[in-house]
């Protein structure tokens, strides 16, 4: 889709804070960057070593612009062999190492919180293999994700997943975040697509998972456990992933609601009568509309409304399709625009980076019961009145994921203490999620037991420590620092 | 659906000899049952303790007749605070426990190996809520499937898992060995319909990771480790899981095909032609349809042919299903028979029973490159010659999942060296895995390294060793026994 948001540099120029000043972490007890360390590395993989301030520093801001770390040195290993030695160094000599994919992430995870050596994915950009037949596809970790959309789009197969960032992110992070995304609704999550992986441990050694089984019941699944992991168990290096073919005809339709219940009600109709080839069911409140005609010079095509909901259909074969959904139209009696333009989708994927031109962004990922979804911004609002600049609601209605976003003219200690723990109490008294896809990264760690009971965060912490005893991957992220 | 087998007491009625025997295992040195255990165990559950033989007898077995336990005793708890009060009694007294959902497995994992307690899930039954607006059913572990489909099924929705056993099995098991099945075509496997578990650990501790959310991700995924564990890690107790709406149409295609190859082939056209609503594509050999006939009177409803494929179609309008179905048949050019009986699923799901009446069946269960599926059988077909009854291939071709059957009058330790390490030497070879669907049980635990790296292997060991450090939960199983 044109105009989406392309990674680093779309969140305005104004300088960062420095992670561990503004969040007064306390750096652990890892090695300093030596020179001869920096000449290993240069020895092995000659020319992919970035140690330059201003080479890096892109490394060291997330894509909001509001982490910052002070990593020295970037490293750009091509094959998981390098991964294996620069891991079983850093292991040896007690180095912190960052991993990072395509640094979209939105909570803090991609880049470093002190001096932890930046491992990039970006050159392992390989596709190693697809099968036509089978529909799976074989690659490198750091292949962005819309070039494989690409690649597969001429064999008539697509990724079974779609997100905002998809010029930019790259597969191997998707799958460390478990990245949710646009297709979920209709492909399910990355745990059932994910055939295999080939991960590399925090002391170097090599696990190669890497099936292209659609099922295999021998013993644990191993790669479940990375899945998600953000980084902290081990390095992605390749993915095994199952795609489905491409759709023959592909609806969109854009509705105006009324009200919240409107919304609910149409989702239930829409499901019924769309059933097998719904593909979507996004909503977004009139406030995010706003902001993305204001920023972005986009324009809706529904009249004022309340609430907008975009719905994509994705089947097989065009006549059916178009029938279903005229028929659903007509049942939902709904002001709807149909077409299947790629307009539509431009609307509701740039909002984060519409976003981003109000100041300072809050961001909340909050998994709710789908009744409830809408509950919380209201209360939300409510409860900030002026000291808020916008508050505003959209995201995954048909998965129950909610994007509750906050923005204000800069970054403030008193609003987010006005935000949080609230948001965070509101969403466990509902048995809700803290982040539905986002991850935990540096930002939502402490939160982690407003949604897993402390003896589950207790047994990941087990987890931790026997696969990384040292704590050198991905530190101060995921899980909650020792109290 | 009718005539699907029941469970224990199909698979005629021969002695069974004893698995430590026939096998020449070395029984661990757990404890002893003592007296005062049963004693305690009567004053835990007063009612629900089984010690007498033959009331045992049934749970030593397991459905196939071909492993045979020694346990003394049987607990059959209701809540989750009995099982853990069970194990936390069984861990400190070193007592090994064999935790049993609906004995259907076919791998010898359902049933103990010597004296192992059984914690049977049979009275932990019960529904403990739907939701009609997201479909996600919460039930104890050992509610049987059939049952749970049924109650669903009047509030318009279905489980996502369907299998021949569905009349005995319970949902517990199919998680901890996270069954396949016949539609995991359509709705994925349960390592993506499952959205929540509660699991004891072998300590007696309670893991609540129940939610009943599509996304979430706080942390590290905990519930995918127990799935497919079988019963090894943790004792199952609740399970929430996403069920998709009831299909509106429902429409199956019997189709004769003249060669494997012609299977194939029109299994790319058809999932070109029928893409959404394709929900499942077995395919049989003729030696599976001569058994069925043979042994339970169901005949075959098109002209002998060498494979068979059944077609099933789900969706949400009967015209437009119809209609994909009749385009696919016309450009299949294949004889095909349209119909919407139950009697087609019948011939496919009774395959297993019609089997055991044929003597003794080495089982196997295999994923493929899709392509070579059918090699395997015709190998093994080869080699064995005169020595073996049948050999016969079947299976869910849309997942690359064949069950190939052998069968003799007796089980005999020279024709199991004539198949075993031939057929996993085979499928290791094409990258294959040695058990799709089933698991490794006690059966086959020794072979995980044909589909599994060594470090792997070292890996779940670490695993086990962490959550079950006494090796009190079902042992013997799943991993290999130090070599």
């Amino acid at each position: 889709a044109p105009g989406v948001p392309r990674g680093r540099g779309c969140a305005g120029s104004r300088e960062v804070v420095p992670t561990c000043e503004r969040y007064a972490v306390r750096r652990l007890p890892f090695a300093r960057l030596a020179d001869g360390d920096v000449a290993f590395f240069e020895r092995l993989m000659p020319g992919r070593v970035v140690s330059g301030e201003e080479e890096v520093k892109p490394f060291n801001v997330d894509w909001l612009k509001s982490v910052r770390g002070c990593s020295q040195l970037v490293l750009k290993p091509q094959t998981t062999a390098e991964v294996s030695q620069v891991l079983r160094y850093c292991h040896e000599r007690n180095l912190a190492v960052n991993p990072q994919g395509g640094n979209t992430g939105l909570v803090g995870g991609s880049v470093p919180v002190f001096d932890e050596i930046i491992l990039s994915t970006a050159l392992m950009n390989q596709i190693i293999s697809f099968d036509k037949v089978s529909g799976i596809l074989v690659c490198q970790a750091g292949c962005v994700l819309e070039r494989l959309n690409e690649y597969l789009e001429e064999q008539g197969f697509i990724m079974p997943l779609d997100l905002g960032a998809k010029g930019s992110c790259h597969i191997g992070g998707n799958v460390a975040t478990n990245a949710g995304g646009l297709r979920l609704l209709r492909y399910g999550s990355l745990r059932g697509t994910v055939l295999g992986l080939e991960v590399v441990l925090a002391d170097g050694s090599a696990l190669d998972c890497l099936t292209s089984l659609r099922k295999d019941n021998t013993g644990y699944d191993l790669k479940q456990l990375f899945i998600g992991s953000e980084g902290t168990l081990g390095v992605i290096t390749a993915v095994s992933i199952l795609c489905p073919q491409k759709p023959k005809a592909v609806n969109l339709a854009f509705l105006g609601c009324q009200s919240f219940a409107k919304v609910l009600e149409t989702f239930t109709t829409c499901r019924a009568m769309l059933g097998e080839i719904l593909s979507a069911y996004e909503f977004m409140d009139e406030k995010c509309m706003e902001l993305v005609e204001r920023h972005l010079k986009l324009s809706s095509p529904v009249t004022d409304s309340p609430f907008y909901v975009l719905i994509e259909t994705s089947g097989s074969n065009s006549t059916h399709d178009e029938e279903k959904l005229n028929n659903f139209l007509e049942q939902a009696m709904a002001s709807g625009l149909v077409t299947d333009g790629t307009v539509l989708w431009g609307l509701r994927e740039r909002i984060t980076e519409a976003l981003t031109h109000e100041g300072y962004v809050y961001k909340y990922d909050i998994s709710l019961p789908v009744g409830k979804l809408y509950d919380l911004v209201t209360d939300v609002r409510a409860r900030l009145g002026q000291s808020a600049k916008n508050v505003v609601g959209y995201g995954h209605l048909g998965d129950g994921n909610l994007h509750l976003n906050i923005t204000a003219e800069s970054y403030s200690h008193s609003l987010l203490d006005a935000i949080e723990p609230f948001v965070y109490e509101w969403t466990a008294r509902c048995s809700g999620s803290i982040s539905a896809e986002h991850g935990l990264g540096f930002k939502k760690k402490q939160f982690i037991e407003y949604s897993k009971p402390r003896e589950a965060v207790a047994l990941m912490q087990q987890f931790k420590a026997m696969l990384d005893p040292k704590g050198i991957l991905n530190p101060y992220k995921t899980l909650p620092s020792a109290p």
